[in-house]
């Protein structure tokens, strides 16, 4: 059983730390420590060094004056079973080997020196995460490994068995407002599992929600019964990969594990009642509508924006992600008439209207029209920054701010709602597309870069509601 | 028949232009033509000011003192009959409309509108583009209703009953280094159209690929006969949209075009020999592989770049996309093995490599090695910006320009090679692409937004080519 300190330590020493500006990764895991304001004692332990990074650098475990309840190895994988041992001496709590050339390898030897640090750890009481990991973040208690990582602790939990993942999700997730109690890199996994992880984050009070990058799993039964268990106290959302052909070789290689077969993943990862995305972006977006959105009373949506043609795609893209878009009433359309111009616009759903151009009066009549309109049940608001006229850097930027203001008309609607920047690659859209993120995460409403991954998450999102109460009604 | 002249008028006027700072459409159709550097005669045309934009104003077409071969209408609907009237009589030869409130509205008597000026038009020789669009966008004759299309003509042509798909295809291409001969916006197309349009792209000799976006067309049996007829000449690549039910509602009060049923169009299209793609995403992608990529031996590719968990997520993406990756022989292996350290890495295919971290002459040794590998004929390297520890701008431009001198060792591999930014949506990641793409451009390499669309789009390329040389054969 994972205990809570592991994320909670009072102090941490850094085993292999070491001076000057290359050393990438003592400033990833020390350095990042004390910018983050971790509030413990904070070791930089290497034989060579008196101080690192202003602070006093210990030659070794035993040297270090009071107790290291967290390790983070950052030394070569044969040195790891004396360190291991030294910790075990020290009375330490857990060690996080970044340290990789283990199983991951495929070589006979280096899975023996896996099992070796393993079989000591066990014998001596200390937890293992890892080794061939980034290890733990943990806003709450200023444990990072990226100084970019927002500081603010949040609800969501992740755990993956890719390092990469960690900085996808975070990264992707954070200028969306999205907030995390506790992601764990377990990489090869050797000790502390997803399994584990998972029956601590379904008791976890500080986590509401759980995403996981899963390769593979050494014991599919027992993983798929806490699966079922912790998603059935808790929306548990998963990254399933490896399992192709391709994905296979390289999934065998990168952590050890047994991906298996995708198709009895897939299966068994919904009978267990969690919710299967395809990959990180689509991680982000479920994370993102768990964040952000009170659950509709149906996909029934009317989408308002920019552009006949992307109007056009909007639809389709709505209906291929499970959402409705019933037609707007002849009496709303003589409303809505009032204000938007039937020239060159389309009095349906999607509703054609550029907010920046009819103004605010008009934008919060209609909206304030549509809010009554009794067959939707939530709004989506297009952004098109690609199909905008003009995109000099003063014109894209007063549009940006009109739309800050709109957006607040957007926010207080009594309905579900999100906004979708559409399609945007070019360097000015790209520019437009992070400051209206920025707006969004300010007034707390879901953002999506697209219409099509806005759908989809709501739709996933709403398919996981629909379950869930039918559970409960049964 | 659509005559040549149509792009390369000798004069036009602008019907409706207006001074000041707030005259959208005349900042988009009068003052981007001056910007543009238009060789020919300029002439707005509004009764009430003597000069716009810095340029001598006419009351009337009859007014104007030579001729006018292209007019653009940015009055209202309700006056375009007269406008036509005087266009037969001034001799005009086309006539696009910017103006809206047609057959699009769906309303009887605006439809009737557009018969009129139809009409009006055959009688007097006059061709119409639109109503309801954007018109063209010729470089080579420096017309343009948008100031930041690129100048440069290139031999791609993309013909659209969509505005916004113009805008959306040029700017997502443009930074890829992707260039137009001709962009039409035909917007009801009630005169020029699709089929018109490429019959006549069949045989430019500027044109070397066909992009269309279709809602539907008057002709179906017409529009697939000269479809196929031009595919066998030229690439011709097809969004086909609004044939969902949702689309379809969507549709029909965009361009009052029958869309038709999404099966039927896509079997048609298919059976025409032109390449169906999905939206304007995939377009560009394919725009960019048929600007930049030599048709490679076979599917087999090797991927290089960074990151276990990216790298596995590579694997799956690739073969998605119908790629194949296959497996690297021992004799490759211990070659590379030189120069990539194994513990944190897979010598596989993905090759997980850094190669701002191996240094210039091991990307040099490890990129030789695989292209003498005889197993494989495409090269990918995928960048992942988003899985970097550090984000400080300083870094990340130091970085980028590590890959710039990366990039010219890539370059000149034997085999075809593209590169794929990775999963980017954080602000420091979105300037990486933006700075990578830039890379890429100059260095004429094919590149892509992301692994996934890199190897669906290359996969489409290759069905095409595939076909192609079928047919020949056959």
């Amino acid at each position: 059983m994972i205990d809570n300190d592991l994320f909670h330590p009072r102090s941490i020493a850094v085993v292999g730390a070491s001076a000057g500006p290359m050393n990438v990764h003592s400033q990833m895991f020390l350095d990042n420590l004390v910018g983050f304001g971790f509030q413990g004692k904070i070791y930089p332990i290497n034989p060579g060094t008196a101080e690192i990074s202003g602070l006093k650098a210990y030659p070794n475990l035993a040297a270090v004056p009071g107790p290291v309840d967290l390790v983070t190895s950052l030394i070569p994988a044969a040195s790891t079973p004396r360190l291991i041992r030294e910790c075990v001496a020290a009375g330490v709590k857990t060690v996080q080997l970044f340290t990789a050339g283990f199983a991951e390898t495929g070589e006979p030897e280096e899975t023996r020196l896996q099992d070796e640090i393993v079989e000591i750890a066990r014998q001596g009481n200390v937890r293992l995460i890892g080794p061939n990991c980034v290890g733990i973040y943990c806003p709450a208690s200023g444990i990072t490994y990226c100084s970019d990582f927002p500081r603010e602790p949040g609800d969501i939990a992740f755990i993956t068995q890719s390092g990469s993942y960690t900085y996808l999700t975070v990264r992707m997730a954070a200028p969306r407002g999205v907030r995390f109690s506790k992601v764990v890199s377990m990489g090869n996994a050797a000790d502390v599992n997803e399994i584990e992880l998972l029956e601590y984050l379904a008791e976890d009070p500080d986590t509401a929600v759980i995403g996981a990058y899963i390769e593979g799993t050494r014991d599919g039964a027992r993983f798929f019964r806490v699966l079922k268990e912790t998603a059935e106290r808790k929306p548990v959302i998963v990254i399933k990969k490896g399992s192709t052909a391709a994905g296979r070789r390289g999934t065998s290689s990168h952590t050890g594990a047994m991906s298996g077969d995708d198709m009895v993943w897939d299966t068994a990862i919904k009978q267990a009642g969690a919710i299967r995305v395809e990959d990180a972006e689509e991680m982000v977006d479920l994370l993102t509508t768990f964040t952000h959105f009170p659950v509709p009373q149906s996909r029934r949506t009317v989408v308002v924006g920019a552009g006949g043609g992307v109007s056009v795609r909007a639809s389709d893209q709505c209906e291929a992600g499970g959402l409705v878009l019933p037609p707007i009433p002849d009496k709303l359309r003589d409303q809505l008439a009032g204000h938007i111009s039937a020239a060159g616009s389309m009095l349906r759903n999607p509703v054609d209207v550029l907010p920046e151009r009819v103004g605010q009066s008009a934008w919060e009549a209609i909206l304030g029209a549509l809010d009554s309109w009794e067959d939707v049940d939530l709004f989506l608001w297009q952004i098109c920054p690609e199909i905008e006229p003009f995109r000099e850097e003063e014109f894209r930027k007063m549009v940006v701010e009109v739309r800050r203001g709109m957006m607040g008309t957007f926010r207080r609607l009594s309905k579900p709602k999100a906004v979708a920047v559409q399609a945007v690659e070019s360097g000015p859209g790209l520019a437009s597309l992070d400051a209206l993120r920025t707006i969004c995460q300010e007034h707390e409403i879901a953002f999506y870069p697209s219409v099509v991954r806005a759908a989809r998450a709501i739709g996933l999102f709403m398919d996981y509601q629909s379950r869930t109460k039918t559970g409960s009604a049964g």
